[in-house]
């Protein structure tokens, strides 16, 4: 049995953004020598997300405008009371979920043909982390 | 290591679908000879999703419903500048979510008595599948 | 390769109760001696889930108000003829996900600084079920 561990760290530009980390997590799991198994990537913070879906510019304004609609940015969490202002964030990241699990097959991750791998940064402009884990054989 | 892959394919009838797919993720558990592990069930799409459940013909009524009021169906998607209709259901892809893992104990899925796995189609009647990744001893 | 399981059973208190049992997780963990993998909690029923995020008293307050806006409590639920009462409780199963993985590197839980899991209770004043699965080496 194989496991390979690494560590992406991102520094978003702006407070939201998402990141296609498809390509990243592919060398990862090209490294490791894995042929058959599984690749975790989780986001290792509360207020960031890893998710898949496609790789379309208009989309990633929907996905945006949706999280904002569903839980919104705003004066009236008790979260706030401590002095922080992301309570919105927190809501974004359990909506959308920390991460992901991808199959890997002949070597490579075994994703549909339009499944892309994001991180999403809901409360960015400082460093954060996500691990990826291979595990197999 | 024991490692074991499937792939179903569904082409449903209607538009939105919900195929309860746990005796077909049993049988390949079965048959891959796992006794300790995990099984990964995970939609190829990205407008398809993967959720465990109850098998009750309301509770999937109330669940579409559900993800309606939550993504709806519509015009204002800016996905669809690309000549795409279907922005709704990648939301509805990212709200319910697109796979499950499930453990394997003694050989058989370790679910609750009520747990289910459904497939949940939100842009159908054309061919999409589902990876079933096994992997223990 | 090295596997191990666990079961937690839960009778909370309050019909919603949100319970951190990240320590309980990281000893399941610590005693099956695994160096090098991951481990699965995955609740055992379709009205509770399992979630990670901040251990924050106004934050869980947050949560619980945002849950109940997007999946209410209400009569209006299709599967209410079974004469049950809980449709909301499903919704909110499905939104906030029953499951997660976390990596395990150099034998502990490779958790971000403030990340804890949490049970959350959705339909609770009787004993439910959380299963630990531990896979690596």
């Amino acid at each position: 049995m194989k496991t390979s561990t690494e560590y992406f760290t991102f520094r978003t530009r702006e407070h939201r953004e998402y990141i296609n980390i498809t390509d990243r997590v592919a060398r990862v799991v090209a490294e490791s020598g894995v042929q058959e198994g599984m690749v975790l990537v989780s986001a290792m913070h509360i207020t960031a997300g890893v998710y898949v879906n496609d790789a379309e510019g208009g989309l990633l304004i929907d996905i945006d405008e949706w999280l904002q609609k569903l839980a919104p940015e705003g004066p009236e969490y008790c979260h706030h009371r401590t002095g922080e202002s992301n309570g919105d964030a927190h809501l974004k990241n359990l909506l959308i979920g920390h991460e992901v699990i991808v199959p890997i097959t002949a070597g490579a991750m075994d994703l549909g043909p339009w499944q892309q791998i994001y991180y999403a940064e809901f409360d960015g402009q400082r460093p954060k982390r996500v691990i990826v884990k291979v595990m197999g054989k």
